[in-house]
Formats: structure tokens, C-alpha cells, sequence
């Protein structure tokens, strides 16, 4: 069940086509999660989102891969989103995350809501030794 | 201004002094920075939380030290918490993370807030391929 | 499953079957959806909620309805409400959004969210030109 | 004070240079506010975060610039990113919105976020009727 | 600095007036904080927004006056609302909570984040026994 | 589905059956439900999580057990989570909650999520007088 209703036969599409073949290419695998799927109700967002996706997480850049999966599962985690737990909860296991680091990233997450939520809730000054200028000029 | 009032002498508690110490001791540094010193109204919950901190962030563990900062961050930008952003942006700046890789973790948060976004928005079903019992026999 | 007991027959409480008449009047159809249906559990709180639902949603305003219902999506969205991007996304196409008119809310909520979290991240200050007292006075 | 060393003289570098007088043509105004200033830091973060920002809510698309500028308030405000809430507000304002609009704004997202806590709290089942493949086919 | 003008003389407004007077009479101070003064710009949204924030926390209810203000300080933290927690600290401060309490809230509304964060991230199946029915019959 | 794949015989491991035994002593029934389950990937994390929970939740302390659990679920839904909003509500009412006390529960948990959703649209500059240091000293 979702907001968006199932296409059947979305690659009839030629720039859906285009973009889930691309996924296929780039992750060396057939499967093309639900995510495109849904997206694919329009191609113009597909295609953008796909791109900048691709961009950010496939293209070599200055965070390895591993740790780009980490952090989006950070982040999804915050935010509450299902699906994006799983997805790439799958993908950080699929490049090689261990128990041990799955079990790491949960403390580091899980200390990091905690103390979130105290610096809010005393609502704590910040530093002026915090200050970015006093780093960089 | 904080939803606790300031301690002028915090140290005078015995409890108190043994967690600055540490803090200092275990950072290498005189700084004491204003989370600390605001929790310090409770010695219990003071010595728990550093406990707990000293633990998860500065004891060898699965990931390295700046990937744990960088989750921090993370979860800290994603939760709205102002005063984490800076210290903790301020700790992976201490631990040599470059403005490359500043701009890389930028890219990736903003990329999965969108797509929790997304998904949120499209109710997208989870995939049964996404199951950890699928990876793990 | 739900944290409230299912009531099997509500509408034997004369203020709850008052309220969920003025639903089926109001909307104009016998459906009443579980939202109504939970908070049947106490009628105090099932009147006040639906009086400024309707109050607020089906009284003409300063925005047309279908507005109404599109900032509806981007809240319950951006809060992780599976239940009201559900409800919200059904009342908005009943009341016209076009598949066009879904992607382009899409399109704003998700660079909404990558933007919020860039903003945070980067602990940006506030320009004074915002200031209100500057537009009105 | 931010998480990014100030720039003084961010347009020596052609690309900042380059997006910031597309905003200041687009915008029809010599104003480049400070969200595009912390960017400047990274020019390829810089380009490619005003690209979609311009695309999105410069662009004639099915949605009007006041709607897609009240949505991008809504997220704002529910993610708690104070800048973003100065900034958008600015923004529908100078696009006509009425006071009367704003408080309307406010309405339907403070209804919202309530009924969204309601919702959560109670874990409502979602209804089938809400089903998206029951409309369309 | 806000989004909405000041007004020098909200009181000259006689809806505004009645609203005001009542929460002198209600509070037994002649305080008024500046969240009424901003909602002020519309007498119709401050009229509705004060009849359920006195009718909620103000009348007798099942729970007593602290605890409603302990919720609304653990709610108002984990939206990071800034000057929700401000007010709502200072108004369970001066409702009786000792340092002890608050630090008791500060334990639990740390420890829920945590725990939620957990959960989340390793998206924990409900257990058949939290289920509702089975408490009620 | 979850993220983590299920243990079979989680309690062959002697720190889990440790903890299980403690989980089941603390609350005088053979049930240990899906959270604790999920956790024992990680013996660790399983530890440190309960001693904490145990110490936070279980002893006595400033806060009455039944007030701990209202605030645990008033984080949960704030952060949307639906797991720990189910065992919470279920532990607040095996600790006594009535359906009035429940309901008061999310009048004001709805209230705030209200406001916060106001104050933080409007920019609301927090009073001086909120300031704790007034208050202490």
C-alpha cells in the first residue's frame, strides 16, 4: 500500500527505461528496488533524483563508500524513515559492513539522540571556542 | 541563557571535579566546554553521561574515531540540535576531517533527508530482498 | 493493531455518533476513517479534535482547500506520520491534485528537507534583511 | 557564528562568482543571503544545490511560487530549522502573501502537527480506502 | 528578531485585550510572554490557541498541573523548540520542580531518545502482546 | 523484517542469558519482548542498554514510575516511533493508566506538539524572564 499508485509495466516508459537500466548498470545486479518504482510515476523526478544519487553515493569522493551508507543510515534512523533503514542497512551490509560496525553505528546513534536531546532540553550555550573562524583565519 | 542556572563554582563538588579531570585528562585539553559544565547540576547524571561518552566515542572500537564524529553530526544536523552541530563539527575538524570531506558529508546528509523525504511522502513498501534474515543464512 | 482497544460499536455513545454524523455530513459520504474512529475512545477529545479539523480544513479561508490539504502532506511527511500522508494524500486527489500538481509538492518538500538540513548542518546565521520588523514598519 | 570559516571574499573563485549573479539575475535583486554565502565553500556543492533550488521553485510548474514557498515554510518549520522559517517567510511575503494567509498557514500546520502527535500516539491502523491503487485503476 | 511584525500596542485591539486579561486572571501575574504578543497579529488564532492551552493545562484534569508540564518540556525538547522548553521549564519550575525532577525528566526523556533511536534503526517488529485488544477484552 | 537478522537461541550465550534472566526478575514475567531480542546481536550493547534502562525506569526515584512511562511516550510519538510507542503505552497501562489519564496524555502531548509548531514558525524570541538564573540565584 502506497500514496502513489503501481505501475505494471513502468519501463514501457523510455526514460524510465532509460534510468532503471542505469541503476541495474551501476550496481552490477537486476533488482530495482521499490524506491524507483514509486518515483517512476514521474520521470522527470526519477531522473533527477536518480542522478543526484548516483552522483553522491556511487562516484568516488573524499568518504568511502562504506561510510556514505553509514551515515545516510544515520540519518534515516533520525528521521524515521522505514523503508530507507532497510534499504540501506541492506547496502551497508552488501559493502561489507560487519556486526561489530553495525553494533558501533547504533551506539554512536543512539548517544548521539541521547545527548540531543539533553543539549536541547537545557538548552545549552554554545562555545565560543566552537566558533569556525577560530579554526580557519 | 539555559533552562538550568549556572554554577559559578561547579568544581567544589568532589564528584564534580573528578569528571572535569577526566575530561580534561582524556581530551588532553583544559576546555571543559558548557555541556559538561551544565550537567553538572546533577553529579549522577553527569558522570552516566560522560561514562557513556568516554566509552562509545574515545575507546577503540569498529570505526575510527572521525567516522564516529561524522555520525555524530549526522544525527545531530537531523535532529535540529544546534549546540552538537557546532561541537561536534568542531571534534571532526580536531580529528583532520578536511573541507573535502566536510563538503562530502554535507552532500550525503542533504541527499538522505530528501529521500527519507521521499519515501515518507510516497509510503514506498519495503522490498522482502531488504530482510536481514535474507543476508544472514 | 493499535494502543487504543477497538470499540465495536462507538456510535452507541450519543456524543460520538453527533460527531461522526457531522463527518458524514461534512464530507458528504458514510465513510468514517479510523483516526475518527480512535479517538472515539473519548468523546471530550474526539468533539474538540474534529471541531478545529473541520474549523480548519472545510470552512472557506484565506487558502483554497486544496492548499490546505498539500501543507497537510508536507507536515504529516516531514513528522513521519504513515497514517496522515495516507489520509492527507487520499483527501487532496479527492479535491483534484493532479499526478503533475503530487510530483511538484514532491519536488519543493524534498529540497525543503535537503535545504533544512544543509541550513542546520551548517549552523547558517540568520540575514537581518528577514526581519519582519523590516516589511511592515 | 557557524560551522564554516566566513569567506571574505567568496566571488574570487569564478564558479561562486558565477552563482551567485544567476541569483542575483534571477532574483532581480544585489541580495545574496547568507544560506548561498556558507555554500560558497564548496563551489561544486555551491552549483549544484542552487541548480535544483532555481529549477524547483523558479520554474513555471503545476504548482503557483506562493504554494510551492507556504510548503517549503511548512517543512521548515516542523524540521525546526530557524533559518529556513527567516528565510522562506521573507520570501512569501515579498511573493504577496497576506497576513491573512500567513495565519491560515499557521492553522493548518499547527492542526497538522497535532493531529500527527494524535495519530502516532494512538498507531492508527490505516484505512484501505486510502489505497492510491483504488483510484486510479 | 521573528517572522511576524511587532505590534507596539497589541492591546488596543479589544479581542486581543480579552485574551490578554484572561491570562493575567488564569496566571495570577501581569506577564504576558511574547508567544501570545506574536499570535496576537491574529486575534482569532490567539482566541483559539489560548481556550485549549488554558482548557488543557489550566482545568483539573486526570493528570496534575507538573506532570502535564513535564510532558509538554519532553515533547517541546524533541521537536527542538527552543522557546517551548524556555517556557515551559520556567512555568514547571515555578509549579514545584526540584533540581531531583529534573534531572528524573532529563534520564527519561534521554533514555526514550536512545531507545527510539534503536528501535528504529534496527526496525523492531511489534510484539503481538503490546496489541490493545488484548487488555481490554 | 528487521534489520538484523533473528537468533534463534539467543540465550546460548551466557551475557544474553544474564540479561534475559534480569529483564524476567525486574519485571516478574517470562516475557522478554522483540527489543531486548533484536539487541542480543550485540552482547554489549545489550548490557549497557538494559542496565540503563533498568536504572532509569525501575528504581525509584524523583518521578513516580507510572509519570516515567507518560514521558516515554510522549518522546516516542514526537519522534515517531511506532515500536516503542506500542510497549510503552502497554507498560503505562500495566503501571495503572486509565483511559481519562491516557486521553489527558494526548490532549496535552497534542497541545504541544501544537505550539511548538507555532513558535517555531514565528521565530518567537524567548523572555527574558524565563531565564533560569532568575529563578536560582
Amino acid at each position: 500500500m502506497s500514496t502513489i499508485a503501481t505501475r505494471s509495466e513502468p519501463e514501457t516508459d523510455p526514460r524510465v527505461r532509460a534510468v532503471f537500466d542505469d541503476i541495474r548498470a551501476t550496481r552490477k545486479s537486476d533488482f530495482v528496488n521499490n524506491f524507483w518504482r514509486s518515483l517512476a510515476f514521474d520521470p522527470d523526478l526519477l531522473e533527477r533524483t536518480w542522478a543526484e544519487a548516483k552522483a553522491v553515493m556511487s562516484a568516488p569522493s573524499a568518504l568511502d563508500p562504506l561510510t556514505k551508507e553509514l551515515l545516510y543510515i544515520a540519518v534515516s534512523a533520525t528521521n524515521g524513515c522505514a523503508y530507507c533503514v532497510h534499504s540501506h542497512t541492506a547496502a551497508a551490509r552488501a559493502k561489507g559492513m560487519s556486526d561489530a560496525q553495525h553494533a558501533d553505528l547504533l551506539r554512536v546513534i543512539a548517544l548521539a539522540a541521547k545527548t540531543n536531546q539533553l543539549a536541547t532540553a537545557l538548552q545549552v550555550p554554545v562555545d565560543a571556542a566552537f566558533d569556525a573562524d577560530r579554526f580557519d583565519g
